[in-house]
């Protein structure tokens, strides 16, 4: 059996170029960067300020994927080094690493095999310090909110309706649920709490969507934190707390430039949740690579129905991105999982199965090019324990249906084993005429928001609100939230909000239990069932096999 | 009335020197920098591993303070434009501010007027991202621990016996108290807990005492977390967390260079507490700047009687730093409320209440000079208030005395304003014989060392020990603990453990309420009295008044 190499070994043998070299591939010089070391920088965006974006954005998304995932990350590197590869020049833009699961059972998120980004180990680990700067924010205007109602609680803050919470990023189940302010009057006001991991604070979202530090102020002014004893919003900006919580994000909010393993670069920057937010890395990001290349490939968190959809609905309405072809990633595996097989026999050839599964990525591909009219393409991600078999099969079904299909083995090969895709790719976005168009319209009512997008991309055929939902989405209308894009939390295992129902199923419905809104980020959440913002260590965390020797070389990185 | 220009206005409108620049003054080129943007870089040590330590180190320390704080940061950096005026090759070493404090009352923490180091903003905020990194390898022993406990308690820890607490670098008293684990089962145990603030943890003095990553990882290993139901120490070793700590903490304990704005080097690295921890900046910094600089100005934090003692009790024990001289900064303000004028009455002249004071500081000398055999010298730091009968007054009674004494005006002019004291400093170094000495030996018992420290340093008549912390000196002494250096836990603004006893106290007890250990750090901290590990904010938070604007330029920060 081939012995593979980890992801670290192989990043850890690469030898990497000054960032300055990566750079001068964008055409920036030092005057355009701000150095972290030798092989990271922020990107100054005041100084591309004059430069227009006419970059063409290419999304990277995926089927319903398995616990494992589908190699997104993976396909987006692989993607961008084969662009520049066949002599485009292309960037990457992706999201950065929350540290907590790096420490529990995912491990990192720089993608993998022949096809990361480095130094995985900095990307992974506190890279240019961007999250604890959204940790702090987020825990300043806790502060600020508490103080307030220790010294006196002039803004008539009930103490039972505060929303907003303090953020570590740690995977801390111990933190999800907690009374604090306890013991003497000094100590606060004793009240129920909760810790999130920070990227799910709405600071992320905020800091993902906003286009420049004016933007990223005013969005943070409107930010609710709780509700009065009247029932009436809460804001940041009542609390006086914007500027300085700005002052906190004023380095954050500029992109990061790294490289690939093959010296292309690669800018990360942001990373929020793709349920309760939107999942994609940020407007500033994306709008960067698009002034720095002529191809900018990017990716949304989870499967397409989840990730795309936000991705296409929220922020490239928000930011008016229209992207020019997108790639839908599957695997033979998670196919074979759509059409029945356990999650443990995956690994076992079974055509019966995969082609059982297919509907699966069909319905995703068909939401691309019919719902939001944009042209697709399937890059099946190859596994070493795929057959040929497997992928004839594959690539007959898909060519039968007139839907493009190719096979990619970027974690295999790199950038050679992604030139197919590239091409297919660069097709695409030359010769396709490109009718964008959004899956609703943000004038309707809410309800109606939601049923469009259950009905036209999940395929259920209806809504059913629960009362708590029914009351929040008529307040928030009344408050004017009522034109915000939705942002649906639900489960990224299946189309419906049953992550046992896997496949294309129809007929059902989707019930929505609860609706929030993230006014700054300017969105609606819609809850279908209980969303865990605080992950949890497994029985044996990752942290205990990480280590670093005395000349700082990490080991045991995921 | 004179108009002062704000810290942030003179900061602001001083032109720094790209960072490189000022390495260049050290002989440091890029080969031994990391640089984080064009003003800041982490210098690395391992580049300088041949290099000798050879640089004198002066110790700035001060009397008893006043609330506001005497000025000894300004006076290191002051003093460090003046050495280097006078052609000396200086180099400060200072300790990072905490973000907590920048947005309650206290403000930022890099000197003031024009003895300040620079960028200020930075500094005060983020700075290279230290104090971040210390948090997460805090946090994560923190959930490491709960999720060892709730995953079955193989090593039995005690619930109730949990010495290792979260942290956050933010004054947030909401945290001081709380109850965690609650809810359902998957969310952990439910247990009384709290938070402390970045500063406070146990990790901050680590790092500050560790000569390398081998030490520092030893030193994490050994951090007490817990106690068994048999009541055994439980370490962070015990819990595997370690190397993962030590990955999370490799950049973190590489000091950091930026400049005054009289660009000079200027080190700042490390902010432990000066109550429950050491309170100096890193051994690594320290060592650094001695194989930099030919002289090295640095600080401790609080008076002498906690400081000095701390930095030359412990931090030079352990690091086998033998400083050359010790100035000894003074103020007519708080001289004159040792001398009993009330604190709203210090800018009155008053030569009967400052000449009241003196013995304060005299007794601060003579410690010093007598216990710890290093030449000392007065340095008067100028205020806007002080009348020249007043600065005359001091300078006559500390002369009597044979106390070396000088007029230092850096906070208005700079190095300049500090040249006769540079002079001075430099004939210290050059001429005396150094027979330095520490206050106690550390072979001796717990008990006897305190005792020594209270006797010698505070000119108490002895110690009364509460029983449970006689119990405890039994218990650490019997686990091997006994030989480490104390670390006293008492209040910054008397000799004595009672604040309201001013000027030079005799014939006081110091009340001895709690001992523990600091395992990692290396030393017993001797509780006299409360000690608040996470400060709260005030009525009008500092942050209300901090803000941006467009261009990313700061405001209301002091």
């Amino acid at each position: 059996m081939t012995e593979y190499l980890t992801d670290i070994e192989i990043a850890q043998t690469n030898k990497m170029v000054m960032i300055e070299e990566v750079a001068k591939k964008l055409n920036l010089t030092r005057q355009n960067l701000e150095l972290f070391g030798n092989y990271k920088a922020k990107i100054d965006v005041a100084t591309l300020a004059d430069k227009e974006a006419t970059g063409k954005v290419i999304l990277v998304t995926a089927i319903t994927p398995t616990p494992a995932g589908e190699g997104k990350t993976t396909t987006v590197v692989g993607l961008g080094d084969a662009l520049n590869k066949i002599g485009k020049k292309a960037v990457i833009a992706l999201r950065e690493p929350s540290l907590g699961p790096v420490f529990g059972i995912k491990g990192g998120a720089a993608g993998g095999g022949y096809a990361q980004v480095v130094p995985m180990e900095d990307i992974n680990l506190h890279f240019t310090g961007d999250f604890h700067a959204i940790g702090a924010a987020n825990n300043l205007l806790a502060a600020l909110l508490d103080n307030h109602i220790h010294q006196g609680n002039m803004l008539d803050i009930d103490v039972n309706r505060i929303t907003w919470k303090r953020c570590v990023d740690m995977n801390d189940r111990q933190l999800r649920s907690i009374v604090n302010g306890l013991g003497a009057r000094v100590n606060g006001i004793p009240r129920e709490d909760g810790f999130e991991i920070t990227v799910a604070s709405e600071i992320m979202a905020v800091l993902c969507l906003a286009t420049d530090l004016k933007d990223l102020k005013n969005r943070l002014r409107q930010m609710i934190v709780a509700y009065t004893r009247d029932n009436e919003p809460v804001t940041a900006g009542d609390l006086k707390a914007e500027g300085a919580m700005t002052a906190l994000l004023k380095e954050a909010i500029k992109p990061n430039l790294v490289q690939t393993l093959e010296k292309n670069p690669a800018i990360i920057h942001g990373g929020p949740f793709a349920n309760i937010a939107h999942g994609c890395n940020s407007v500033i990001a994306t709008k960067t690579a698009m002034k720095l290349g002529e191809y900018v490939v990017t990716e949304a968190g989870f499967g397409a129905d989840l990730g795309a959809e936000k991705f296409l609905d929220i922020k490239c309405r928000q930011a008016n991105i229209t992207p020019s072809a997108v790639v839908v990633v599957a695997t033979v595996r998670a196919l074979k999982m759509h059409g029945g097989l356990a999650k443990n026999q995956l690994s076992e050839v079974d055509l019966t199965a995969l082609e059982a599964g297919l509907p699966n990525l069909l319905k995703h591909v068909s939401n691309i090019t019919d719902v939001y009219h944009l042209p697709a393409v399937v890059a099946i991600n190859k596994f070493p324990t795929d057959s040929e078999e497997e992928i004839a099969l594959i690539t007959a079904k898909c060519q039968e249906l007139n839907v493009k299909v190719v096979l990619s083995d970027v974690w295999g090969q790199g950038g050679s084993g992604g030139v197919a895709l590239a091409e297919e790719v660069v097709a695409m976005c030359d010769s396709s005429e490109n009718n964008f168009s959004y899956a609703y319209d943000n004038e309707q009512p809410i309800a109606d928001k939601i049923t469009e997008v259950v009905q036209k991309i999940y395929g259920g055929s209806g809504v059913s609100f629960a009362k708590s939902a029914k009351t929040a989405m008529a307040k928030l209308e009344h408050l004017g939230y009522g034109k915000l894009p939705v942002c649906m939390a639900k489960t990224q295992y299946s189309f419906s909000d049953d992550p046992s129902l896997l496949g294309a199923p129809t007929d059902f419905t989707i019930e929505v239990s609860q609706i929030k809104v993230s006014a700054g980020a300017g969105f609606i959440v819609v809850y279908t069932g209980d969303v865990m913002t605080m992950p949890g260590l497994p029985k044996i965390p990752a942290a205990n096999s990480i280590d670093v020797n005395e000349s700082g070389q990490i080991t045991g990185l995921f």
